[in-house]
C-alpha cells in the first residue's frame, strides 16, 4: 500500500450510484486531501464520470467490476454468485490491503454476508454488529445493534456494549464513553433476562467510561448516555422510529407555517433559523452505519443518500481509520476475555 | 347500577394527585356531561377540592380510601398489601358493576396486575396488552403492546392484533382497520419466529379489516397502518423514542429560533402556527394507555400528566364504553377461535 489512507469504494452500490458515489467522493476528498479512492465497477460508465471531477481522478484508481449485486438479492445469492460483483471486489481490497475501509450503498444484508465472509470476525467477538450514531440533545451518541442480530443473547450484547465503547471514542470523541442497555425500565428486575444478565456483566467490566445502567426509549433523544446498547430487532425499530418521527415533525411544521399569511412572513424571517434546523436533524449528516466487530472497517451508506450523505459515509471511514478502530477493539477485547460471562464461544447461537 | 355512565378514578394515583384527579374529572364533565365520576381516596383531601367545582360535586360521589399504591411498590406488594388502596378500590367499583371503566394515574404495573387480578382476562386472551394511539402522516393509529409482555410468541401477537383491532374501530372510529406487524424489514423472511408464525396466521384471519403485513419503525410516524402490532419490549421502546424525539424537535426548533433577532421576529409571526403544531404534538392529547383483553375498561394514564392530559384519559375511557369495546372484543374473539394457531392456551409462557 502506497502512502496516505485508501478507501475503497463500491461505485455500483445504491439508488443514485454510480454518479452519487463519484461526487460523494469528490466532496469527501475536499474535506480530507490525504484520501485516495479505489472505484470498484463498471470502467465503461466510471471512466466519462471521473473525467468531470479532474482533482478526484488524479486520486483515484478505477477497477472494473463485471457485476452489480441487486437490493433484492438474498445474502446467501451474493455470497455465492458474487464473486466478481462490485461490492465484493470493493470488499477485497481492505483484505489484500490495497484500501484501509469499504464504503457501499448497496443492499446491506449481502455486504454484511460477504464482509464477514472476506474479513472474518475479530477474536472475542462471536456476531459483528449494525452501529450508527444520532443527534442527541446533549450532542451525538451511537446506538448497535441495528439489525444485524435479530436474537441476542447476554453475551452478544456485552460484546456490543465494547464495540460501541470504543466507537465512541474513535468517532465521537469521548474520552470516557457511558453505557447503557435498552430496556422497559430503569429498575434491575426490568427486562427479559439478556438484557439483565448483561447488566450484571457490564457492572463489572473494566471498560473505558461508565456503565450506566438500563436506559429508556425517550434516552435515545436526551442523550442520557453516549453509546446504547440493544439487540438488532428493537435497535433496528428504534432508530427507525426516530427518523420517522423527525420526518413527521418537519411536516407538521410545514404544514403549520403554510396556514395563515402572518405564518408565511413569519416562515420567510425564521427560514435561515429554520434551516439550521434542518440541517442539525438532516439524516445526511448521519449516514454511515458501521459493521463492527470485523478485522477491517466496512462502512454502510443509506442505499438513497445522495453525494453530501455518501461523503458523510466516507468521512466516517476515514475518522475510523486515522484512529485506529481496529487496534482499540482488539486491545479492549483481550482485557474484555478476563471478565466472567463475556468469554467468546459461551453465546448461543 | 344507575342511568348513564359512571366512570371510578383512583384519586390518589399520579404525581400530581388529587388535585390533577378533580380537575381533570371537571375538564371531562364538561365535555361528557352524562358522565358521573366515583372518587376513591382520601376524603380529607378530596372533599375540600371538590367544593371548588360544585358541578362535578353534584355528579360525583367519594368513596375514602386508607391507602395509596406508591410508585416504587412492586406488582406483588401491591396486589398483597393493596386491598384497602384507592387504585384498588376504583377497579372494585368496575368489577362490581357500579362503574364502567377505571382510570388511573399511578403505578402501571400495579394497576396491570390487581386489574388482572380482579377483573380477570378474557376468555381467549393469554395475556392482556397495553395499547395506545398516537398522531401519524395520515391522522392517528394505535400499537399494542407497549410493555405488559416482554416476551411475546405468535399466539400472543396476534391476539394483540385483535385486540388492536377493536381498539381502532371503538376509539379511533376506523371502520375497517389495517393491521401491521413490527419487523426488521417487510419481506416475508426477515424477523425472528414469532412475527413470522404470526403474520403467517393472521394472513388467513378473517378481521374487519386487512392485514398489512410486516411494517417498520418509520412506518410508525407514517401511519402506514392503523394498528402496529409488536411485543411489549419493543413497543415500549418504540413509543418511547418516539416521544423523545417530539420533545428533542421541540427543543431544536426553540433554539433555532433563539438564535438570531430576525427569527426571534418570525416567531413571533408564527407563534399561532407553531402552537398549532405544538398541540399536534402534545403528548397529552395522547394521553390514556389502555389495559386491552380484559372483562372491563381499564386506562392507565401518564403519572405525571396535568388535568387537561387526565381529561383525556377519561375521554379514552368513555369512548370505550359508549362503543361497546368489550363487547366488540368477546365477539371478534369467538371469531378468531376458528383459527388455527390463535386458540388460547397455545402460547407459551
Amino acid at each position: 500500500m502506497s502512502a496516505g489512507l485508501a478507501i475503497s469504494l463500491d461505485a455500483m452500490g445504491g439508488d443514485h450510484a454510480p454518479d452519487m458515489v463519484v461526487r460523494g467522493a469528490d466532496i469527501a476528498r475536499q474535506r480530507f486531501p490525504q484520501v485516495r479512492f479505489l472505484f470498484f465497477g463498471d470502467e465503461a460508465r466510471l471512466k466519462p464520470l471521473l473525467k468531470d471531477f479532474p482533482a478526484l481522478a488524479a486520486t483515484s484508481e478505477i477497477h472494473h467490476a463485471d457485476t452489480v449485486i441487486k437490493m433484492e438479492d438474498k445474502p446467501s445469492q451474493a455470497l455465492r454468485g458474487g464473486r466478481g460483483s462490485s461490492m465484493r471486489l470493493a470488499i477485497d481490497a481492505v483484505q489484500s490491503g490495497s484500501a484501509h475501509a469499504v464504503v457501499s450503498a448497496g443492499n446491506t444484508g449481502a455486504l454484511m454476508a460477504m464482509a464477514k465472509f472476506v474479513l472474518k470476525t475479530m477474536p472475542g467477538i462471536d456476531r459483528p454488529a449494525i452501529a450508527s450514531f444520532f443527534p442527541t440533545m446533549r450532542s451525538e451518541s451511537v446506538m448497535l445493534d441495528l439489525g444485524a442480530n435479530i436474537v441476542c443473547d447476554a453475551s452478544n450484547l456485552v460484546q456490543f456494549a465494547v464495540m460501541g465503547n470504543v466507537f465512541a471514542r474513535t468517532v465521537l470523541g469521548v474520552r470516557e464513553p457511558s453505557t447503557g442497555l435498552l430496556n422497559v425500565g430503569s429498575e434491575e428486575l426490568k427486562g427479559h433476562d439478556a438484557v439483565r444478565e448483561a447488566a450484571a456483566i457490564l457492572r463489572q467490566a473494566n471498560l473505558p467510561g461508565r456503565f450506566h445502567g438500563f436506559v429508556e426509549g425517550d434516552d435515545l433523544a436526551k442523550g442520557t448516555v453516549d453509546v446504547f446498547v440493544t439487540d438488532g430487532f428493537t435497535g433496528n425499530v428504534a432508530l427507525k422510529s426516530i427518523e420517522g418521527t423527525v420526518k413527521l415533525y418537519g411536516y407538521f411544521l410545514r404544514q403549520s407555517f403554510g396556514s395563515a399569511l402572518l405564518a408565511k412572513l413569519g416562515y420567510l424571517l425564521a427560514r435561515p433559523a429554520l434551516n439550521a434546523l434542518r440541517a442539525r436533524v438532516d439524516p445526511r449528516r448521519y449516514n454511515g452505519a458501521i459493521f463492527m466487530g470485523l478485522n477491517g472497517i466496512c462502512i454502510k451508506s443509506h442505499g438513497g443518500t445522495d453525494a453530501f450523505g455518501f461523503a458523510n459515509a466516507i468521512g466516517v471511514a476515514v475518522d475510523m481509520v486515522q484512529n485506529g478502530a481496529i487496534e482499540n477493539m482488539k486491545r479492549d477485547f483481550d482485557q474484555m476475555m478476563t471478565i466472567p460471562g463475556a468469554v467468546t464461544g459461551t453465546a448461543a447461537v
